[in-house]
């Protein structure tokens, strides 16, 4: 199965991202930035992001998270 | 191997896209809604657009392209 693992780059840096979701089939944009992934297992999470890189051969797909405005 | 097959969606459509690069392994952002896509032959393209759905375990990318404003 080719599914990814999504990681939230900290601090802008690729070295040590944090994982978010495991085993990802499915990546859908939705309003304003958001993404709604979906794993195989059917579990879902809407992250707020900006992608940063896929390698997919890797199962790795990196997001940055993009700051809310201080308000 | 993970690697996926990257579509244009005609018309918006999902129903027949496009092929436009096969066996991708990384996808990586550039400016101005670019993306630099890389297949695992080395083959690479700079796509204009913005991705409509990504479904992994298909292996299928599919992007909307950025109509250019008339001048």
């Amino acid at each position: 199965m080719c599914e990814a693992n999504v990681y939230i780059a900290k601090n802008g840096s690729e070295e040590e991202p944090e994982l978010y979701l495991s085993a990802v089939d499915s990546v859908i944009p939705e309003e304003n930035d958001h993404w709604r992934l979906t794993s195989i297992f059917g579990e879902q999470k809407i992250l707020h992001g900006r992608i940063k890189s896929m390698h997919l051969v890797d199962h790795r797909i990196i997001f940055e998270t993009i700051e809310e405005p201080a308000g």
